[in-house]
């Protein structure tokens, strides 16, 4: 287990961890053990998708369910079970609380229930999933987001590649805008400058890119990044980064990028984020800046 | 089988043909033929889900693949052999051709790949399917949507009720906008007049529903709302009549409405379509006024 001292901001001592974790098999026992909690939350999931909800409303489009809080409590009662010194970070959990704070020592930044809307509304939207990362020095380092609907389990550790369902992904190829399939979402603010940001936003790429979708889940978003079904992804104002912190991981090792739609170095804590595979990165970068 | 000669635009001769038909098991044999013909395309659309697709475009953003196709020629060819003095307006077939033109005979509309796009992308959004009505006195009479990729089979005979996978389904009982998840698309069309009042309405509507979902199918888009896992759907600009043909007898067997987003009566041939359950129309209708 990695100690709290070993857990510095130094980037080089990381990878030296990360390879002692390696050798050790210890990077893999991480995986494991968060895909085991996935899987398991993912069967409460599943069980419930069919089933009329209990809905308590955080904000008038946010939802939350009481699957969302079971299935937090499981996972966090399973890692800490495993890795009692290490930090967690929940939706729930964090919620009702202050602003989020990352530190540099390891921690589990758990979504347990991406896409709760989708949830609530049935099946038409299969996009629902469990998505558990674990950060290092704030760096994304090891990825698990578990669609039990799909039964598709996407999975990454840092510098070891990302898998589907146990095979090795990559981004798409597409370096063209016009044949590019973009994903977004509407968030869940609805004040009169996020809501006209956001579709002008979508009114100007609309005419540079394929098609647009919204399929309400940040989480299986990035995830279609990473296995190059979708070629354009970005999202501003999500819930916080336990949307996207198992998911950037692996579209990372998927051989994608994730960054700020800006075009900066992406920021965990600062619900932005854009992804796509390095070849059209800088198109989509300047449409995105056109955007504005 | 019904003479052309029947098939006049008099609504009471309608009726009691269709009742001829009841009787005599024929309404019911037009569904099972449209079934088998949609299952039988379905297992090539299946077949064809994974793999890489060879693409024609039709225009920038609008693609037909070998499967669309292929698809098409097996379901006129089969519902020929069945029934050849109907009518027959396919997607693939009418759009090199002028206007289509929907006259009052049996007249079978199919869109053989509804989700084309989807369909070139790849799976993760399973939101294909085969869409296969039948129009009497230009009334949408017979429908059949299947989705291949998620096995769910949409039925519905006029006056006989709707379906999913042989149970019986019905709309949503939600009344109120601020807790409706509504679904539209993009269309096809990216000029700006179209794309302006594309993102002009998504943003009005924006402040009224809880969440916007684009799935990239205007027929599934519409079984959705029958089966109640949308409340809203409208949809402006899409292909043809071909899009909605099957699905508008779905919802409104299943309990729901199907209009034009300005409040009129539908027209099936206008390229433009509503639909929800009858509690939640006027508010929409409204929604949907102001968003103009």
């Amino acid at each position: 287990m990695l100690g709290r001292r070993a857990a510095s901001a130094n980037p080089n001592l990381l990878l030296i961890t990360l390879e002692l974790w390696l050798v050790s098999g210890t990077v893999e026992d991480l995986l494991a053990t968060a895909v085991e909690a996935a899987k398991r939350a993912g069967e409460i999931i599943h069980s419930g998708f069919y089933k009329t909800k209990q809905v308590e409303h955080k904000g008038l489009v946010d939802l939350v369910t009481e699957t969302d809080k079971k299935c937090e409590e499981l996972i966090f009662d399973f890692l800490k079970l495993h890795y009692p010194e290490h930090k967690f970070i929940g939706e729930e959990s964090s919620a009702a609380c202050a602003p989020v704070e990352l530190t540099d020592e390891p921690t589990w930044i758990v979504d347990p229930l991406d896409g709760t809307t989708n949830f609530v509304h049935g099946q038409v939207f299969p996009f629902v999933c469990v998505s558990i990362g674990l950060t290092v020095g704030r760096i994304p380092t090891v990825g698990v987001v578990y669609n039990p609907i799909m039964d598709e389990l996407f999975t990454a550790i840092r510098g070891k590649g990302a898998f589907l369902n146990g095979k090795s992904i990559k981004t798409s190829s597409q370096t063209e805008l016009v044949n590019s399939l973009l994903a977004t979402g509407t968030g869940t603010k609805r004040d009169k400058s996020t809501v006209d940001a956001t579709t002008n936003k979508i009114n100007s790429l609309l005419f540079k890119v394929r098609s647009l979708r919204m399929i309400g889940s940040s989480a299986l978003g990035l995830c279609g990044i990473a296995c190059g079904r979708l070629d354009l992804f970005y999202s501003l104002g999500f819930g916080g980064p336990w949307d996207v912190a198992a998911a950037a991981v692996i579209v990372n090792e998927a051989g994608g990028l994730v960054f700020d739609p800006s075009g900066k170095d992406f920021d965990i804590t600062s619900q932005r984020i854009a992804a796509s595979n390095p070849r059209i990165k800088d198109a989509f970068i300047e449409a995105l800046q056109q955007s504005e």
